[in-house]
């Protein structure tokens, strides 16, 4: 069988089934939108901890436990780890997996990570490498802010069009066999930047990656975007999903109705995220707590999740460079 | 076939052909011992661009693309690229992808990325998702330099134990058929960390997380070290190096015969690099170079590659944490 679609795109062979999620959130993400939707909350950013960083490490390793203790498994049934964050040279996820003690793929697509780690994670069990795997990804807004806009002590004040890093992880266990939505095919995407320079406007920067990424999809696969009850982006906010509607309606792809992001999911209106929530995080906490959840009960029978990262670094940014956009998409189905 | 051996150690169905390498190095790597076995050298570190990170850019994007073009094809014949470098978000390595365009999956592992690269090829190649890939890696040494030890103008004096980051990158394009040595087996690596926290200690650090996995692939494939002509390790210098065959020689084990640190190989005891070489490119160059080189003249037929990974970040030093390392192995046979 060819495994093989298209350009850029993937059917599984024998669907890696996701037997299993957690995920994890700070005390906005608990009074947001999808506050009932967690397995845990923390009370503060900082969780008794005495940095964000090892804040961030903990809740990596928590979600990454409670997964594969919600299928009564014990941690080291967990072959190989994909996993990865926003800071630099994967801090949290490196420090996680120290306490983990599992073999380990590090993986860096900023906010995609979390459908990166379960494309990447769902390669290796349906290639025959791994009876069981997790995937996982992370993010902290205070650490990222510590990194991206260092010094926040300035307070300088945000533009309407900024997203809000969410402060989360979420984990998703990947097996050869049991019960679950399984993962049937997956995209890779390649990097698109369209000449954005402003790291406020990450929505729009990513969106032309997302929709490059979905218009792959389709084209490889064959499915139409009606093929999925829904289609998720991971944080393009409220600005960048308007764009991802406009690109898909000028090549004559209606997906107004079917078609949501993950950034505008999380965050109440009045908790004044500006243009949504970002980050790791944000497509890890939604796709491992809501969407895992309609999935088991059925709402939703076949899914497309486009993870979103904008892969520019302060460097970069400084050096006067674009930012250089990428998506992964993992399609999963009931 | 059962394609995982032990606990953390695959043996490849079909194992993929390293069909081509490529790499290129600074003024200083082509003064070195293996001056000879560079495809591509740079007059300085800038290569007339206008920072060091552009400069990496280009000698990842530079050595997939001369390895591509050694086998007589197109760039386009590449269906995914794995990846990754030292700086920052993967500075280096995004632009270098934003300029290919191709399918793209970003990886971290610090000076182990060459090894990760090329075992997560091959496990898309073997897995029956692609036909070939490329896996590459870069360093620079003063893109390194700035990012780890800033400001380097303070010109504090480096200790003998310290070793040099190598400027240089190297890509493999890894295919289904063709001809070419093959990846049989690999061993993916858990974090391992004993203590260590002076960041100018790498080669110790890392050592103990080389020794681990080429255990635990002894442990797991039954291959003893004997069987393999040479077995190399990334980037320890002379001190880690040591370390390994001491730690080896206290499980019973004696490696001191057939076994080599790439940080070793590359510099010359009058340049001045101390410890020896260090970076993502120090295996990269060598491996993909050299070593790929003694394997098609048959000098030998079957070598060991442990790529070797800190994974400590400025802000974890600076928060006074130890030095988490990992290594992962790939076994290429001709």
């Amino acid at each position: 069988m060819q495994k093989k679609q298209g350009k850029q795109s993937i059917v599984f062979a024998c669907p890696p089934v996701i037997t299993s999620t957690a995920n994890i959130g700070g005390p906005m993400e608990g009074q947001g939108l999808l506050g009932d939707y967690f397995d845990h909350l923390m009370e503060d950013n900082l969780n008794n901890l005495s940095s964000w960083e090892k804040c961030e490490s903990y809740m990596l390793e928590r979600v990454i436990k409670t997964a594969i203790e919600k299928e009564n498994n014990e941690l080291s049934a967990i072959e190989c780890v994909f996993a990865g964050d926003l800071l630099n040279q994967l801090m949290s996820t490196h420090f996680a997996l120290r306490a983990l003690s599992r073999p380990f793929l590090g993986l860096y697509g900023a906010c995609s990570t979390m459908a990166l780690s379960m494309l990447a994670g769902a390669m290796a069990v349906d290639g025959g490498f791994f009876q069981k795997v997790a995937g996982a990804a992370s993010s902290h807004h205070d650490a990222a802010e510590r990194q991206y806009r260092f010094p926040t002590e300035l307070g300088v004040q945000r533009p309407p069009i900024a997203q809000w890093t969410v402060t989360g992880a979420g984990a998703a266990i990947l097996s050869a066999t049991g019960n679950g939505p399984g993962i049937t095919a997956a995209t890779v995407g390649k990097i698109v930047d369209l000449g954005i320079k402003d790291t406020n406007s990450l929505g729009p920067a990513m969106a032309p990656a997302a929709a490059d990424t979905l218009w792959q999809h389709i084209q490889d696969t064959g499915r139409q975007p009606a093929y999925y009850d829904m289609i998720f982006t991971g944080d393009l906010g409220s600005v960048g999903k308007a764009l991802v509607i406009e690109v898909m309606r000028e090549k004559g792809l209606d997906i107004a109705d079917n078609f949501e992001d993950c950034g505008c999911m999380i965050y109440r209106e009045e908790q004044d995220a500006h243009a949504g929530a970002s980050g790791c995080a944000s497509s890890a906490v939604v796709f491992c707590g809501y969407i895992y959840q309609m999935l088991l009960q059925r709402k939703w029978r076949k899914i497309l999740l486009i993870g979103t990262g904008s892969l520019h670094s302060p460097t970069s940014y400084q050096q006067k460079e674009s930012i250089p956009c990428i998506a992964h998409a993992v399609a999963v189905e009931m």
